[in-house]
């Protein structure tokens, strides 16, 4: 019933015949959980290029990481024979004083992590042995520069002593000497700079005890606040730990035909077929990162090295070949000589992305089974939203989550109603908000782009605005919002409703200046990929839109129908509210039914609008479901004492999520239902029949008992009926699944249902008893930071609760109706993760916003082909 | 994985095959669901007095009536088969004009129900045959009497013809007469008073419609309103149907020596050995239960047919000896020869209940397993708290839900404040709210009784006293409540605050009379039995106990621990309120650390009272548990804009249910629970050994994660053992499970728990969606109306639901951690149904309040019997 066990917890700790140590040559890209991504890599590579292009070196491994962090202890032994085998290879030995062997130490964890400790190069030398280097080199300046480099890396990375007071003595002896440039210092410059670098600490001089340092000052920075903080972000588990690599140093700073450098196999922006990458002559590799000088472009290589730019090259065909994809590498040139020192795949852009997987069906190198795996599709909808052009100067002036994405422009709105108004008079707005509630919901329809000052990535704002497209930016702290006396600060920038400004929820930056937009060039290679996705997967795609333009903004993106059009945001607009307020203060049922009557004609609008436009596919249409008084005004804006405040009053709950709501709400007042399951009729009847959805599909929200089900349909078929649609044919009438109740006793709902679309968000919340606007906000974080959590359920379906319980679900629902048609209609079904999960659960269909509709078509695509399907 | 598929709700139609229609002498009790009650019954004395002691007849089965009820048809043909045999045994004809057969027609289901149509007596009269009966029994008094009490039942039971109307009659022909009683009447005026009845409506002048009629009539009747109102209240289902007996007709109006009446095995109030009852000379059955006359004790019996009183007492001993438990028969005397009409199990008052079963088992009438099985668990209750004095005189003023047991008066106090100052002062309070919430808890402690206008059984109102064992009624809608006015109406009766008021939480009655209170009784009987079902019970029995009052009176009840502590009661006391919001509202961490050592020093105390009582029993302690904000003052109350009001505004939540509560609080202020169990800590070492709880027990509320567990099992451990308390031996560390998340994954929070317990209010309110307070009020009774519900999952446990959810938590549990004790503290614990169920999960223990705690040892010892345990 429960797929993990007790057992899965109980790692056994490594037996004393574990191996923490593996020389490269010992390794391959397999063992990448052992050794890292660094460490795997680069015994690949020493596999593929042959030890002549890759120094030598070993990995110590991710087990001895946690071992270290448990108990402190280091494996000795294995370490010293692999440095003896080093050394035997290289021919020189770790401090000798004459021609010592020299060795970079470097973090690598199974994901590439930069939050973490990465690099310690030249590391052996001591006062003593830097003559040995120089004598040996005939090179004293270079031996003295590596020396100043291995005391200052030491002293910052693996002590922490600020690399400003680093700067400082390299700023004080340039100064003293007269020179601008770090390579106008001569010998006795760096001689005086590795001195006093040595005076801000003590700097170990047997180089045993520096490799020891080293390695525990790796290992210890898996737990360093910002490798957390990363890994937070990141979604990695905190027991992987990282390995650390010890390899051979190879100098770039060996004279004029020596240097460093990155390159990709393609261009890293774009993904053109052309290898992108910089170099530095006479420079180790650490300064090519660094930003200190100034690149040269990897095609000057060419005219520089032509052989070695030419067998750069080839060596980068060869591992993009090896990897099927885009690779990264660093290189070293050590007079005249090319080192790999490791390769990655490439970190890219989606369009980048996306046109290395076309190019590589194209060219052969992949089948597109292969291709599409090699894309993140998470990234994808980045691809879709107009962003901040990159090339136009403007100051950010805050930044907060990026919560939605996609940038927007246009005049302050402090209020819903400003918003609606503005929108009305043909402007463009920014909904600026402390934070926003379902009253707020108008003024994201009329909006451009929402921006509040509270609230992550799960907060109201956050959720309704990736359900509507609508780009946003929560969580803006550094933004203090004053809605009442109509006043936005950021800092000594007072902003007023009206005075414009500037949001990219794909970067959670924020501008007053005039920056131009980006339309998103969707090109044909989006359109192939996805065609290939199409044919892979089995999950089908459908998306949640409330409105025309939605709906068709969801089937240009390739949605297969519409998931969930929740009704209720129909009721938001100005008249419609006024009318919804009057159905709900009614006196009498003779006031109720006319105001229903007259909302259900305005939503015969809307359905006629939406089934238009969806025309041949799916069409799954919500009833009502949020409590009354959402609709209501705060009671507390009413006068005391007064009848209407009163009425408002009654209908507060304490805990509106377990209300009065849903099918609740529709056993309660049935006029409700059977109004708006007319509206559906008569625009089914007034579209033309080759125009029509191939199906309505009418959803009863928040069932918990076969009973309350078997009700709603009754009334919902009567209808239906008598407007002459065809039950099966024309409609079918199912429910959300959305309480843990309902999991268990779906046999029995399924007798009754033609369909069940599981709405993860509020089973997540019951199952977990957990609010999503309450909790998220106050409970979130320290849940990361105390590792109860590593992601937030409502982004990432929590899979052994609420997982479990849809998977019974899904079983007892096809058990009690083995016809049944299973969706998932909640914020999940837009997210990678998720969806891999529920591919496997027998799901027919994910429907998600309609800016995801493309992500979850590549997902669902990569989750059959990973499941093997 | 769900014990109940489809399969059952296809209960198949009855095959061609069925029959429909039993002779008595066919019957037997086991029969009682097919036959109903009465039939069964009828058909058993049938088989053990023989046929001249019992009237013949058939009955005309439940399964008859679901069928007629679905389609209208009757088993016409079994129907005239079964009257022929009638017929024959009676050597008389329905309907001959000169010998005449009557019969009575009464209906009879499963379970006997007032609320349904009951008798018609003397079918079979016509126009014609009366004048056959009198000629033959040569009194035509008595045929006319039988004739105008057929026409009169049958106009106003078959055909729903008021009652006054035929009274009216009745009264006018008297008046007219002159006569002041029905017996003075003569056969001229029965005469009349018949043909006026006649006028009133279309008497049929056809017995086999007559018949037919009546059959119909008492089919119909189980869906008239009385009827499925009193279903609701007895939670019988809606499908099991009536049965209709068919019986020949004795007469107990035949002169001198006739007579009907009722008689009870043993005294009906007090359960004394001696039989009681009532009858009537020369009078029909209905005469006897109408009140129109007034009954003779059945001891006259003796002096006026002595013979047959004897033949009585002995077939009362018979019946009851036959049946193992108290009956209730009717029975008629025809000119001097007894005939029995019915038994039935005796409905009687718990003290009597408990009498018989302890006096039967001396007298070797029962085994103590068999008595136990006599007492109705859920009356046991009643026996344990005062009630009004049934012989004194006082008027009723109104009427609410007997929300808990018990009569308490006092003086009235409009607000928790009121009560807390006037019981400082010595006075007898009664609390009188609208409707109470967190804040009003204060109030609860000091008042003697708790009264509320709206609200139901599931009221916060009704479960905080249930839980102290206040005596409460709420949902007395006459009462007009004005806190802010400071005024009470009812009716025309205004009542201020300090006017005295007295209510009866047994009966639900209301009154301003000073009437006089009666302590129970709780006499040997009562500790007798339920020393017998200590014995028997596999289930352990504690009590939920926030005081040392509560514990002490728990522990007198036989509670064998304390299953919930409730410590945020604690915090309400008018001191400890006010520094619990220093705690929350605090500037800085001292200010917080200083009010939070200063409440723990007073919770010290509450433990160390606590302690000292349950000395040698477990104390189970919940950590705080309801969100901060319940607290704290309403903001609305607080000066807008204030900083105080800014901060109590923050700590509101849309759903607080759902909110930052429990775990999730202890994790974002550890020093909240660090405090609370340095407290226990503290109190433990100050109680001496020998008087100290076997095990301290302190319990985590609202676990979702198995880490959550882990960081605060961590910090209890760490001050538990600081203050020498040994794990294991001295406390266990455990949690709720009361979210559907954390019986799913069980298993993982049992490797971390020592014990669980289900807190099955939460588990059911987070599985069905369903917030007590706000779903109750609004919902509960549509939802009963609709049969979505047949109770509230409140009071009894959902089972397929929630208690699926339970037994997945429970099963789980154990294979995490064999050890794991498993406890449920929720309402349900004191519910007899719930226990059934528990007593089958193996739960090794409920909590309940301390007042429940005699029902939960009975129910669970009637859970092991009924088990086979």
């Amino acid at each position: 019933m429960v797929n993990e066990t007790m057992s899965d917890l109980l790692s056994p700790r490594p037996s004393a015949a574990t191996r923490f140590v593996y020389d490269f040559a010992e390794g391959s890209r397999d063992l990448r959980e052992l050794l890292g991504g660094k460490g795997a890599n680069v015994a690949e590579m020493t596999r593929l290029l042959g030890p002549e292009l890759v120094p030598a070196g070993f990995t110590i491994t991710t087990e001895a990481c946690v071992a270290y962090l448990r108990d402190g202890s280091l494996p000795h032994a294995e370490i010293a024979a692999a440095l003896e085998r080093l050394e035997a290879a290289a021919g020189r030995r770790l401090g000798d004083p004459v021609d010592p062997l020299l060795v970079s130490v470097r973090s690598g964890a199974r994901e590439s992590m930069p939050g973490m400790m990465d690099t310690v190069l030249n590391l052996g030398l001591t006062d003593d042995s830097v003559e040995g280097l120089a004598a040996g080199t005939g090179d004293a300046r270079f031996a003295w520069d590596s020396y100043r480099r291995l005391v200052q890396m030491f002293g910052n990375v693996v002590r922490g002593v600020p690399g400003e007071r680093f700067e400082a003595e390299i700023a004080r002896v340039k100064r003293e000497r007269g020179v601008a440039l770090d390579t106008e210092l001569d010998v006795d410059a760096l001689r005086e700079l590795t001195r006093a670098f040595q005076a801000l600490y003590d700097f170990p001089q047997e180089p045993g005890a520096q490799l020891d340092q080293a390695i525990r000052a790796v290992f210890d920075s898996w737990n360093g606040e910002r490798a957390i903080a990363y890994r937070r972000i990141h979604r990695i588990p905190d027991d992987w730990g990282t390995a650390v690599n010890v390899q051979q140093m190879v100098f770039g700073n060996r004279g004029p035909t020596s240097g460093s450098g990155v390159a990709f196999s393609r261009d890293e922006i774009t993904g053109a077929p052309e290898p992108s990458g910089d170099f530095l002559a006479d420079a180790q590799g650490e300064d090519v990162v660094s930003g200190v000088r100034n690149t040269r472009d990897i095609a000057e290589l060419r005219d520089w090295l032509p052989d070695v730019h030419a067998q750069l090259m080839g060596i980068l065909r060869r591992l993009e070949a090896h990897y099927g994809d885009m690779q990264d590498v660093e290189f070293t040139v050590e007079e005249g000589r090319l080192y790999l020192l490791q390769t990655r795949t490439a970190k890219r852009p989606a369009q980048a992305a996306v046109r290395f997987a076309a190019d590589a069906v194209a060219e052969g190198l992949l089948t597109r089974e292969q291709a599409v795996l090699t894309i993140d599709a998470e990234q994808l909808e980045t691809l879709l939203h107009p962003t901040f052009d990159r090339d136009a100067g403007y100051a950010v002036l805050a930044r907060g989550v990026a919560a939605s994405p996609g940038a927007a422009k246009g005049a302050i709105a402090f209020t819903a109603a400003a918003a609606v108004a503005r929108a009305g008079a043909g402007e463009d707005v920014i909904l600026v908000r402390p934070f926003t509630e379902a009253d707020d919901v108008a003024g994201f329809h009329a909006a451009r782009g929402v921006l509040t000052s509270e609230g992550g990535k799960a907060s109201h704002a956050a959720l309704v605005a990736r359900g509507m497209g609508v780009p946003a930016v929560t969580g803006a702290s550094e933004v203090e919002v004053d809605p009442d006396a109509g006043v936005a600060r950021i800092g000594d920038v007072v902003l007023r409703e009206g005075d414009r400004i500037a949001i990219d929820g794909t970067t959670g930056a924020i501008t007053i200046d005039d920056v131009p937009l980006v339309e998103p060039a969707v090109g044909g290679d989006v359109e192939t990929v996805l065609g290939w996705c199409d044919e892979l997967r089995r999950l089908h795609v459908r998306a949640n839109a409330d409105t025309p333009q939605d709906a068709a903004r969801a089937r240009a993106l390739g949605a297969e129908g519409i998931g969930l059009c929740r009704t209720e945001h129909m009721f938001f607009g100005a008249e419609r509210h006024e009318r919804m307020v009057r159905v709900i203060l009614a006196e009498d049922d003779g006031e109720r039914d006319a105001a229903l009557a007259e909302l259900a004609r305005l939503q015969q609008d809307d359905f006629e609008a939406i089934f238009a436009v969806m025309h041949g596919l799916p069409v799954t249409i919500r009833l009502l479901d949020p409590p009354l008084h959402e609709f209501l005004p705060d009671p507390h804006a009413l006068p005391a004492g007064s009848p209407e405040r009163a009425r408002v009053e009654s209908l507060q709950e304490a805990n509106p999520m377990l209300g009065t709501r849903g099918v609740r709400l529709g056993l309660l007042h049935p006029a409700i239902y059977r109004a708006q399951v007319t509206a559906m009729a008569r625009a089914w009847q007034a579209v033309a029949p080759g125009r029509r959805p191939s199906k309505l599909e009418v959803m009863v929200p928040l069932v918990a008992y076969e009973r309350e089900l078997e009700l709603a349909r009754a009334d919902i078929v009567d209808v239906l009926d008598a407007h002459g649609l065809r039950a099966g044919a024309d409609y079918l009438v199912g429910t959300m699944i959305e309480l843990p109740r309902a999991c268990l006793q779906a046999d029995r709902i399924a007798a009754g249902a033609d369909f069940f679309s599981f709405g993860t968000n509020d089973l997540t919340q019951t199952a977990l008893g957990f609010s999503r606007d309450d909790v998220e906000s106050r409970i979130l974080a320290r849940y990361l930071e105390r590792k109860v959590l590593d992601r937030s359920p409502f982004e990432t379906l929590d899979t052994p609760g609420v997982g479990q319980l849809l998977r019974m679900g899904a079983w007892l629902g096809r058990k009690g109706n083995p016809d049944l048609e299973l969706g998932v209609c909640g914020e999940h079904g837009g997210d990678p993760d998720s969806i891999a999960f529920l591919s496997e659960s027998g799901i027919d269909y994910v429907s998600c916003s309609p800016y995801r509709v493309p992500v979850a078509r590549l997902a669902a695509a990569q989750a059959a082909l990973r499941a093997g399907g």
